[in-house]
């Protein structure tokens, strides 16, 4: 495990050591105004990123042949210039990967993947439709995908954006669904469900998450909800007797999720499980933004009677905390 | 109970006599382009409006004594002219209340009122927080409140429009909430159902439901949010020890509820109990808007192919009955 | 051919009696004011569509046994209630499909469907891009696909809304594109125009045109972008050696095509043949939509100083004639 | 009086020593990159705010008991470093109320808030309408209320932002709506002027202007319309006669005087006096924001042909001084 | 004076006669379904128009000679028609302009143009600025425009859409503008006054009002502000010495006057007195458009807790007439 | 021509030593937090501009008689601080226009303008409307503003933003619209390419190009849309026998030309010249966009799998360069 992470190092002292693994997400050389030349390195882990700085190249106790992409040890203290915080950096050796566990350096799913791939299994084997649990079934089967179902993000920066992150919002959306689908009749749950699993598995295409999290060329040109259909609809062609409304169907589900065309869905939902869908995704993304908005207050040493930051997934609106609020005031 | 309702003479054989109870929503006397004088009313009863002429205005058959707001008992046949449905009435008479139930009159709930205000008296009663339950149970226990929040459409014409529509719907949002509340450990849930409770209690007062479903002049000028947000304060104020933190959260859950600031919110949402609320209201109408539209195809005898008409509340959209659609292709 | 046309009978004295084939779009009975039952229908060739009316429902010379769908022969007077056209129908019979040109009860393109084709494969057979030439002469190899391409309209009613139309419009844009593209260095005209080929090409799929242009319930959940690409990704895959990046560019121009999120398009024009396709394809439907306007106007009787109608393609906007404006000013 | 303001040192030869009083609004310990600690302060006075820096922070001339809040006298030099200015201070004491002037260290109206009061009566004394006088008499005799409504800044941000800010944009107001209202026939001159008083009166809770300008907590949670109405609706109920439909237009006034449901009013204006207060609010906000900028201008030495900067209330809109223009041109 | 107005007839008892000059709008022959002859005819007078039915073609008493834009007089009695008034006419012969005024058949003010005139003769004595003074009198000796000037409407339907409704405007807005300026010392008054005076000088061209009031075709293709930019443009040219800068302000009040891009107007306000003149003329329209409805309400016999129809000029809101609604409550 | 440009610095090796010729586009003293004066220049020449310090200001080698929008000779060395780039200054001497050619200090076309002006005159000469010549050619005759059309650029910054960039994008628009006109049969060819040619032509007022790029005050206040109109109109109205229907078609192009009332035209296209003239000038403005930010990539050294930055003229979407994708795939 990690000793040190760059979200402690926003309460660190100013000059007081510390000694780390970290990723190397970019590195460049540069000279200062007084033409001294040093290195320029954004290192991440699994809490975020921040920028050092190398000052002394010759310095032997500092590597030479490290690169973007790489993990590596870097001993430095923190400084704060013009309210942004920084590292100087003075050792720093490459590291190999049985050193440290890759999901301390990039942000992953605080949840056991096993266990939420289990309840994601569960939730399936409940179906009652046998043809759209053969459709998951079978999709879920090739390991690439379900492979990559259980590493890809849900987002590259809106929500859930860690690794696992797609896996643990489609769990919580699901228990959600099952928990909605019966308090409106007119639901058919299965497709409600098959909904939720589908909606965005074309994000294990439109997002690379091996050095950080960018878009693929194919997906910034694509996305992931045409890629994700195409993927369903190759599913669904390769069984025999898939019924073709059925098809239509969950298509649509996949298409509509977005629930307005200006958010890049062709089509507005138009059966009463898209518009759930639709619904309820908007609203786990929304909390589970939150939640990494009241955790980063408490982090960040806020008090009670302050609100968070502006939050980005919900239009720059700042929030409070309510149930931290009310305690404060001896409630 | 009545014989013959407005919705079953759509499906009329044209010509056919009928004999029923009706409201008189609107009364005039007109002449044809033949000069020829008849009377142009009005007529409502639970299941909907249409328009009905009186062509013998002497016929002693005919009443004369009758008014805007009168129950009367009119005989007549329906014809369609430019696609137009109408009456034509060869009898009337004024009828007196105790011949009809009001409820066959106004459309109303097809639940059971009392039943609906025990549950509703059952949520309050799981509260923990004691300044919320304290706070519902004066407000709903002063009679008049209560009367009107038993009796009060959800709107005028988008979703729950009929007597007890507003009950009903909070029921359903109640029960939402508290399967919703447990999946999300950052919300409050007695301020959720706190909100759920109160969000369009205004309405009561921004509404009218004698004859028909009007705007009060009041209520086109404050509103139902506004209107809702004075009830709870002065509510709140009559309480010795309301928590001053807490008067403002339930305030603020009405002020916000509709989520947007150009759908007549003057707050966005900005703690979770307020986003949640907002979700759920929104989800909640819409859904009953499609169970109504669903239900109005089967009676108007579409097939299963057909999709509904443009649903007002879905921004004209049109919508497709899953369930009926993939059971009419034999699954 | 045809005696007689819808749009003639605009212009038809009332009174005076046709004589022609129709289709009938609809049909149903109904009952006047006084009790008198008639049929009405809404009769349409390739013209345009109106409404008529049976009155004399015995009458052994109006037959029975004809229904939506049918062609039958109608003879009768139009005339003239507020301002709404009608025809008043003192016979009618069922024709056969022998009697009447089908291209003359739908509206259908002016220009010769094999020659349009045999230009359509011109195109194709001048790209210098072997995949490209590859992957178009495939699809269209398919008769199904080329049977529906040539009969497709382009749309329900706003550009092209006759049979042959998306061939049509296809032509006009693979001319234009062809003189676009060398004008930019950047663009890669095969490409091009294989997205003008492609764009509409899932039309075929979410209209029908058996009676009138409807949507498919099918073409309404996933519309003609989805259905494009999935029939072009189709395609692709069935070909060993198709590059992979240009599979994905490929794909992009049919998603891409309508310019914006708001007009269904999932993403937007990120390569310079996307955006030069979106501009064209737009422009294109435009100027056709006026030149239909123009002739309408003339056909209607309208002075070169009158405006056109509200044209619904240009946002309710009314043009002017240029030429003829100026024509009419001895210039 | 203060002898030097910030404002004034925008025009500081760097270098020049100044020695003033100023407020501290943040404090805080920092280190620069080669680890050297300082202090960090933003100065306000009520001409603008300033970041100083502190850089021996053991020298004995350097006090160490002030904090956010206190008022101190502090000496040292201006600096320019990438386009912003900077103080440098090398001598700091915390200073005592009585040395200096608490208007000079927030902004605050040019005007005598005296004089203000004293006309913001007469207005009232002037009405012919009891039950307004009552109600408006009634309100500021609140010593609270009457206290704060005399120092609240008119906004946080956008005009009159400065202690007695809303004092002169109701006296502003009032004045342009007595030259208005005479104009429309159709205007209850007194609710205007009430309107005109009442507006932002929710002001006084939804700021905070101890330490510069801020907003409440429970001002960001239910906003200015929604305090002023409710405290106008508590007044109201305790008078006892007081008509229930100039309650009605009263509340109405203050609900809707923002003009547009997206800046936040819930109502739209639907009487004449509201629509007028909403356009008279607007225009005098504007009108005083352009002489600011006006003002900023000719201070920052900016010739006549030079538009302003962008201004924020007006969309980002720059301005021309049209008096000063035209007089440089000799006109 | 004419005897009777289209806007009597509303209230007419069915059947009544009625007989009264009025100008023809348009006249075109039609025929029943029954094949019936008639004409059809829009009938107008300052008060309105109305649709009239002339069934006895071959009648003595209907003249035959008469046609659009003649003056005619029209004996007959109204008669509704599915809600809709219509006239029958039995009498109708041609009349000449000596025996009616023509004042009296198209909409006008009800102001004395004359006074009007002196009084925007008197505002244009009183400025200071002499260059400005030349300019207004310079274009408005020009009898053709000053004649157009003191006819024009100021609008097609939205505001002060009759005979001298421009002048009419024009000095509201001028006593308005007088009241406003001195408010602000950075307003110009008399370029203020020279941006009221000329805003809508362009539609003298942009609209004809021979018969009805239309659009010319070269003001739908221009526009009135740059039909009143040019005029205002060749106008100052023809003055030797009028200050280029003077200039530019002049047609920049014309070309901004709008306020906002999509209402037309190529610049948005730059000067302040751009702004004080968009925010008076948009204010004046409306309140003029208020009293228009608050008339009609009165006219219509609605009751003063009505509020008026759905107001065109302010986005289909309804108004409620503030003083008739408090006086009805005994107050 | 210059040895060295600002674009060439972006790849240079920090420290080494440049010597080149700039124009001076701003120049201020300043002083570094340690108290040390400096001079802060921003230089410019055809390729960009730079920030660039000098920081020895006694030194002999600095010239002190310079002044912003003068050409100076400056050595110095590039270094880059925080991402961005600036030059270190050491010698600095005034130079005069013969040493360098003022092409090389302003960007400006890579065409030859005699010859792009020949290709226009051509165009012109082309024409068969001798109205339309003759205005074309006589506008064209005053030297004053063949001067300005050969020089400005046609932007501020969006696009073609260097010298002679409105006769470039002219030229590419009339090679266009000569390829699209004879495409559409309802189009006048020379009308269309009238408006292709003065569209624009009010940036000749609305721009200065003298130090840099910036809107004159006329411009600001007026706009080239209307300069350029009233510049047709004057000319038009000194041809005695010019068309008044043509008069009005010309203004309308200019006028209509941008496309959208919310990009500042007054007037939406209304003659089908106009409707392609807005988008063929749209498409072209595009299409020279993306290759200046495609050779940028290719400058800066990006990869071909790197999309573009943000482009401002698209929207701040990122596009990718198809043909340089391809090929890196062996395609």
């Amino acid at each position: 495990m990690k000793d040190i992470y760059i979200a402690d190092l926003a309460n660190f002292e100013e000059g007081k050591l510390f000694n780390g693994f970290f990723l190397v997400l970019a590195k460049q050389q540069r000279t200062t105004k007084n033409n001294k030349p040093y290195l320029n390195l954004i290192l991440g882990d699994k809490t975020g990123q921040l920028e050092g700085r190398v000052w002394e190249l010759g310095d032997p106790r500092i590597a030479k042949d490290f690169d973007r992409g790489d993990i590596v040890k870097a001993r430095g203290s923190a400084s704060r210039f013009d309210d942004r915080l920084q590292m100087k950096i003075d050792q720093l050796r490459k590291a190999n990967t049985s050193e440290v566990d890759k999901a301390d350096l990039m942000p992953s799913t605080t949840y056991d993947v096993d266990d939420l791939w289990r309840r994601l299994l569960g939730f399936i084997d409940s179906f009652t439709d046998a043809d759209l649990k053969l459709l998951l079934t079978t999709m879920l089967a090739d390991p690439t995908v379900a492979g990559a179902y259980r590493e890809a993000p849900a987002a590259k920066q809106l929500h859930h954006a860690w690794l696992g992150g797609l896996l643990e919002h489609v769990i919580s959306l699901l228990t959600l669904a099952d928990r909605v689908a019966p308090h409106y009749p007119i639901l058919h749950r299965d497709l409600l469900l098959t909904g939720v699993i589908l909606h965005d598995i074309g994000k294990v295409y439109e997002l690379s998450w091996e050095i950080g999290f960018e878009y693929t060329v194919e997906g910034s040109l694509l996305g992931h909800i045409q890629m994700g259909t195409a993927l369903a609809e190759k599913t669904i062609d390769s069984l025999p007797n898939f019924p073709p409304k059925l098809k239509t169907l969950v298509l649509h589900m996949i298409l509509s999720h977005h629930g307005k065309l200006e958010f890049g869905s062709p089509k507005l939902p138009m059966i009463p499980e898209a518009l759930a869908l639709s619904f309820i995704d908007d609203l786990d993304a929304k909390m589970q933004a939150i939640q990494v908005e009241f955790d980063k207050c408490i982090r960040e040493g806020k008090g009670p009677d302050e609100m968070t930051g502006k939050v980005w997934a919900l239009d720059q609106r700042q929030l409070l905390n309510t149930k931290r609020w009310l305690e404060a005031g001896g409630k």
